[in-house]
């Protein structure tokens, strides 16, 4: 997206490697329940619909914490590396989910999917810059999010 | 999603230069109609309906040509840099597409999403893998499509 | 859903009399673009999508007419026949719009989905309340509005 | 959508009579996870989504049997009342089940969506068509889905 980005997500090293220890010290999972519908017609849970699952991860990451109440924080950037083909299950999937980079007023989500095998299927880092939606304005991480987001932090997948 | 990936996507950077003259030599335009049902609760089109956008972009532009017949592809990667909250509006979209670094059996999308007053919205990078459903195995890109996709061929964004 | 709603959309009458003529005096056509993402597992364009496509038909007549600025209405209620399987295409799909049994806060938009064939692929009633989203109480149609759904109104489908 | 369709779901009685008792003998209840996206500009799920929902719910509900194993059954009918908006929450919202007029190739699915505070926020009706993909072609339901299908069997919504 800019002469930093060149070269990011080489298939070759995703897809090689996708068993590489987690960095995070103390990641959190969150159990995501799929749907049906979120297969598209090649039979595997659709790209997008792995874009909605992570936004679900991190909101309830956010939420169950108390500390995001009354926060707006919107999606700078999105990268996300599709390993193995997610199928439909009955049972949730769940998301692992830790923080990265903490600037003033932006910070990062690591995500990785792991599928009913413990296999992981997705690897995802998005970018969100808090928002306030009157001014539509970026703003400063708030003390008690910013504490709740540094507990998490570990490195960048 | 590999030490090759660290610091793509810097906010600081593509937020603060939008307008980035375009690097592909030709890019094509898709017209993609939003829906009401793609803005969330912030009001804006949400991030992933954006994602579903340039799915719709890719295919239109695949289909259009006769060239994907009987060709099936997954994303492999998405890098996605979110520029401006989209706003919906009756008019479409116009989605810039070309390719990048066509391989043996990958190639990238590149996209830009204009908004109505022709500024840039989102800016992303799909990565592609050819992928036989019934052997669940990538496959070479065939002669016709990889002609096709040499055309539009340019810079990475 | 009531003693009145027994044996309603009986699939043995839709299913055979799709041509039936359709009764509006005047329906308008709202063209809606199908994505590829539509498209469930089975192959076709899913059920809850349809209810999308009907749900951008009348945000689109709503508001091309500029009669519905500043006005809220949600769904009470639902009637959905599905005729024919609706496949993706490039070309959008025609959605038939007409308005009926308008009260004193509430009305009807009857929906006719024609393929590309021209075939009546879905019909649907949904009755919409006026509905004010600060005191989420249902509010009189203003006299814009109901002079507008008034042009269209017709018999039911 | 025929003539035995006329005035339907009318409003004045599902929105006065929300809590009228269940019909059904046994209905069973299915834990359905609501998403933070499913929420539309107007703040509540949106009722494309509760479409999605209740699609799930069936889903889930066809597949803990088992007996659904290898059949498929498309939508050929919906009736929705929504008689409450639903707010997100992280609490799974419970959709009660049941099935009605079960004949030669199709039935009918009942549903009821409780919120958070056990009050009825959306009633429907689904008719299900058994449906050959291969031969798009409708057909019998087979011995052992349907004794599932009749142990659940109540009075329709």
């Amino acid at each position: 997206m800019s002469r930093h980005s060149s070269v990011v997500l080489e298939p070759s090293t995703v897809l090689e490697h996708p068993e590489a220890p987690l960095t995070a010290a103390d990641p959190t999972s969150v159990e995501i329940s799929l749907r049906w519908g979120d297969v598209d017609s090649y039979g595997h849970v659709n790209n997008c619909e792995i874009v909605r699952i992570i936004e679900e991860a991190r909101m309830r990451w956010l939420m169950a914490s108390g500390a995001f109440e009354g926060e707006t924080a919107v999606v700078a950037a999105h990268e996300i590396g599709y390993l193995r083909p997610l199928q439909y299950s009955l049972e949730p999937v769940n998301v692992e989910v830790w923080t990265s980079n903490i600037r003033r007023s932006s910070f990062e989500f690591n995500f990785r999917i792991l599928d009913d095998s413990r296999r992981v299927s997705v690897k995802a880092v998005s970018r969100m810059v808090m928002f306030d939606l009157a001014t539509q304005e970026s703003y400063r991480i708030g003390p008690r999010l910013r504490k709740h987001l540094d507990e998490s932090c570990g490195a960048r997948l």
